[in-house]
């Protein structure tokens, strides 16, 4: 297909933009849109100026025979905390209080842009770490893992506390269940991750810990390494061994039951 | 933010493909890269053009007072063909049996790459009808209905197998669980749908139908209506009650277990 330099411009965008963190050679450009290499070379140079003047992201070029373009989205600080701000009321609103002191996040959990944007916040979070999966544990953390994976472009591995015939052989470990204070059983299915994995641990809520320190103790069954661990919300009242470190996009400070209020400010992300 | 021509388009086709089917008007683009809505008008006439000749979606330029652009992502016929072709080999690899005649299709419905594809596909068969909620069952169903949220730009919806007590009120309707012939509840929090809304239902694996014809009773209790099902993969084996309509991307005709071999073919999407 032979497109104008302009039309040619929006495409190699659209391009990028759809895969991240992958290397394509120019000569890939220059096949597909029948253009010299040094047409496609100036046009990346635009796209890229214009891509970090915007705090789209950054493209790396990669010289040599195997040499290439690599997109890496990105957030500015600015953009980051404007969200994670608006986020901050949402959950202070006072009907997300559920019996039992629980907060109701699924809305915000469900809606694609919201998720965009938070996996973008905590792909950066952990930018320049080579990560070779996103995990998490079934089911309110899967449509985070998925955005993160998304931005990472990686696959993303689910944890789950039942048994599904349709996973084949799993590997278990035991955990700590926050809510029940019991010792539970969580499942991975063995072909889901490759042994010396680099894993990046991702979750909803973030309370007593148990639930995460189980994530960490299957990816030793899988000599997999941890390259971080990050929450959308985290409960500052709970006492937490602190047998991991984390990031937080949100900090809930208080949920008082009687009067209805939720204290929510900025995670630790931010510091 | 002032930008160059060439680098304004960057940012605007960025923006249009991470905010499809929603209306921005001119005026937004105007005051945020400092040019006149003539020269907007301009860059979006060529994005356009770009975006039609490369199959990236449709831009469509609403006029008046409250106008603007929508941009619809979309594919071509030729190019989810090859994808699903592809997915076709993917499923037929003679490893994915599990005991039991089951598919393991948990790495493929778990790279960002083929779940992206896959809700262009589906978003695409149901273009022109409105849509306000995806729903699916949890957990398999989860990253399906995320990536076609994400092509649609509305939130998912996760009906549940088990009563969490993060959720807050349920509504439940029993239906007929195909793997254990029995009568099972499902539930969904109440404050996760708006009533009278239009939902495309989505799952991974169509067997008996229960599952789906559930989600279609839930759907009453809600007041809302059923746009349309689409599965990633069926099986025709199965004599099924043709309760409702649906989609598939992929029909396993055949699961010999004993020789170890799975035959796949195109689902009747393509039809």
């Amino acid at each position: 297909m032979k497109l104008r330099r302009s039309e040619r411009m929006v495409v190699i965008s659209n391009y990028l933009i759809n895969n991240p963190y992958s290397l394509t050679s120019l000569n890939t450009f220059a096949e597909k849109y029948q253009a010299a290499k040094s047409s496609i070379s100036e046009d990346i140079a635009i796209i890229k100026r214009a891509f970090e003047n915007s705090n789209i992201g950054h493209i790396e070029t990669v010289t040599g025979a195997s040499g290439g373009v690599i997109f890496t989205p990105s957030i500015s600080q600015e953009e980051a905390r404007g969200i994670v701000q608006e986020l901050c009321q949402r959950l202070s609103e006072s009907d997300r209080i559920l019996p039992g002191g629980y907060i109701y996040l699924s809305d915000l959990l469900s809606t694609p842009s919201i998720l965009q944007s938070v996996g973008r916040i905590i792909a950066s979070a952990f930018a320049g770490q080579k990560v070779d999966a996103v995990m998490t544990v079934a089911t309110k953390g899967v449509p985070l893992a998925n955005a993160v994976a998304n931005v990472l472009n990686v696959p993303f591995v689910i944890v789950r506390r039942d048994l599904k015939i349709t996973e084949g052989s799993t590997v278990s470990v035991n955990y700590v269940s926050g809510s029940s204070d019991r010792i539970e059983k969580m499942f991975l299915s063995k072909r889901s991750l490759k042994p010396k994995s680099r894993v990046l641990i991702v979750d909803d809520f973030l309370k007593g810990g148990g639930t995460i320190s189980g994530m960490i103790s299957l990816l030793r069954e899988f000599e997999s390494d941890l390259v971080g661990v990050a929450v959308f919300a985290e409960n500052s009242q709970k006492e937490r061994e602190h047998l991991f470190d984390y990031k937080s996009l949100l900090t809930v400070s208080e949920i008082d039951v009687k009067n209805n209020l939720v204290k929510v400010e900025l995670g630790n992300i931010f510091q």
